[in-house]
């Protein structure tokens, strides 16, 4: 059977959501924003227009239902039988585009229109999810929504403040959730039979290799650290260079060291590790840099992969130090654990892919999703698509239409042959 | 004959200078200020209980002279016969301390009062200089009196404005000089035989090494760059390590390439380079860094070796950005020319130090002075005299009175030394 993904409609959405932004950005649309709220209000028409049966969870996530009885709707798990679900967000950074999660959203929509003008009949609903505040948002959380599906949003969390005092449970409560009852998922793997998201790349790698379709392996895990070195202030005229403890000379070798160990490292498994932040003290030209402080982070999809990378860091910053006679100090800020796409979906994907004679290959997602809070409840896997010049966050964060469309017709395929197997099974 | 320094001299004058510092702070006298001008007030004097003939000259300058005639002193250049020098500076850097400057004046003055005390008559006058502003003062110059007197102050430099909208011009007239006839040298070799300049070494060769005196072969020159390196931004997650232009990894070869170069050429001839500025942009944990700035400053008292460290640099920078794919400009933001201690004066002190029994090493000095100002229009040298830890510009900054005294006892044996030379010459 033809499912045909209407390209036309995927711009018509995505335009028409581009439109809604907030005043003085080119794009920008933050959750818990009035424009946010409006632009969910005119997402729900655009669902029910689809024939949808539209709520919004207790997390206030927003959720269409395809293929479900009315009365059935009452958020994901509201129905008899176990869902497919397909999501992303709408929410955008301060500096914004239009694709980061949009797509993603507007793809599940067009998923469901190509199945309906289709005649297609499922055996079961198939959810499209808009989660709340994917991006870090006013309360310095992100992925709020998912995390709220998830069971994954403690009371502490709950209890985040924005600058004006409002509490995220506050907050979620004005988009129409219920904070109440948010600790515990609001569904289970019994209910969630699988979670695919769309997302654009956020990289460079399938436009470099000019691929349709990244097939996302999993997501990475990161770990942050705050590194300080102390060596010895000190007039740059008068302290001959053999007698020198500059903390920057030793920090720089650390950096090139971390370098260079996460390049031999991603040789043998997906793995990144980056010194975004490096401040020196005091940082006036006439004098030696006394102290050092930057952070290092670490991404890999492969637990034993980020845990290595990251101990010969510490091990590299150690030697460094005592070779420069300068003290280090390494302090973990943060830590999430990587998450492994469901081996069978990624089967799915390949074998929709291949069937659709798009060309593709295997990434692992370095950037956090939706997906990843959604692989603790329901088996999930994602689907990436080129985006130019691997920008993101950004204005000029772009992607063809004609990108997105051969993305949601891997999802269309893909939720077209799970659907097969539930015959066949 | 025996020149007998008065360490108990020493230690009350530059304690009670200590006592004459701006509310708030501990030791700081900065050059304009009240408390500034009230010092020199207090100076002139003890300038006078000495017997010299205190002036002010054109560029504010506070000078004694010990041996002239009243009525030679309009300035250094007032009587008939050539002087002898020795000078150093009162003010001090905001943070600052009480002996960077204030030991060599004071050492000035109490080497005319050995002198006098011992009844010894010298063949021509000596003269005792307080310069004005030797450190970076309001209208953004330093060693302000100095260049005055060597003839180095630009009508530009007169119209350098300090926040107040006040001109360095107008300050040096508040302060009692006269800078309507300031841009030619208010003094030439004719008119000055010799200067000399006791300070602190604001560095640590002399206290790790045990020594009493370090002879200064002469004052680096010193150069200034400025270095940005551009690489590509991008998502520290989503940027796999081997397409990465990371402006910081560059940045850091960089920094250890330069440090490296600059220890090696250190071992043939004296010479420094550091990075004190380095700043990343966008220097946020997540995000891969797209610019890098930082500094480059390197002294030598050889213009040859700081013209090819400063050369071997630029190549270097040059190289390192290549091999990362990175962009690199180099921009020189000043250049001042190294100084050469007069060979004599250098033999002078070095018998000085020996027949004194004072243990003593060659040295060059890695920060400006007043006395490389001098260099322009005399023969000149310096003497440097330990200080703890190698700190200056700091309120800890600190030598032992003794340490002082053994200076100035070398101060007094070199002047006596080209008085004999005078006799038999």
């Amino acid at each position: 059977m033809k499912i045909q993904i209407d390209e036309v409609y995927i711009q018509r959405m995505i335009d028409r959501l581009a439109e809604m932004h907030e005043p003085g950005t080119l794009y920008a649309r933050r959750s818990f924003t009035e424009v946010y709220r409006k632009s969910r209000e005119w997402l729900k028409e655009e669902m029910r227009k689809l024939g949808l049966s539209v709520s919004v969870d207790r997390a206030a996530n927003l959720i269409g239902l395809y293929g479900s009885v009315p009365g059935d709707s009452a958020g994901l798990v509201g129905g008899e039988k176990a869902v497919w679900a397909i999501g992303s967000h709408t929410d955008t950074v301060a500096n914004g585009g239009r694709f980061d999660g949009i797509a993603g959203v507007v793809s599940g929509l067009a998923v469901v229109k190509a199945l309906s003008e289709a005649g297609y009949r499922l055996k079961r609903p198939l959810a499209v999810i808009d989660f709340l505040a994917e991006e870090p948002c006013a309360f310095g959380l992100s992925t709020v929504g998912s995390r709220g599906m998830a069971g994954r949003l403690s009371p502490e969390m709950l209890r985040y403040e924005d600058d004006a005092g409002r509490t995220l449970a506050e907050g979620i409560q004005a988009m129409g959730g219920d904070p109440s009852k948010l600790t515990q998922p609001l569904c289970s793997s019994d209910e969630v039979k699988g979670f695919l998201e769309l997302h654009i790349e956020q990289g460079p790698v399938l436009e470099k290799e000019g691929l349709d379709i990244g097939i996302v392996t999993g997501i990475a895990g990161i770990r942050r650290y705050r590194v300080t070195v102390t060596g010895e202030q000190g007039h740059s005229g008068t302290v001959p260079m053999t007698m020198r403890k500059d903390a920057l000379v030793a920090a720089s070798e650390m950096v090139t060291r971390i370098h260079q160990l996460a390049r031999h490292a991603s040789e043998s498994a997906p793995c990144v590790a980056t010194v975004g932040v490096l401040d020196v003290g005091p940082n006036h030209a006439n004098v030696i840099p006394g102290r050092v402080t930057f952070t290092v982070e670490t991404r890999s999809i492969d637990a034993s992969t980020l845990a290595n990378l990251s101990w010969g860091i510490l091990q590299q910053v150690k030697d460094v130090a005592n070779s420069h006679g300068v003290t280090s100090e390494f302090i973990s800020l943060s830590e999430t654990s990587p998450v492994t796409s469901d081996p069978h979906l990624l089967d799915i994907l390949h074998q929709s892919a291949a069937s659709l004679g798009l060309t593709k290959t295997e990434l692992p997602s370095g950037a956090g999703h939706d997906a990843a809070q959604m692989a603790s409840i329901a088996p999930t896997a994602m689907v990436f698509i080129p985006c130019r010049g691997g920008l993101s966050h950004h204005p000029d964060e772009f992607s063809t239409y004609e990108q997105v469309a051969r993305g949601a017709s891997v999802l269309a395929e893909a939720i077209v042959r799970l659907n097969e197997e539930e015959d066949n099974a």
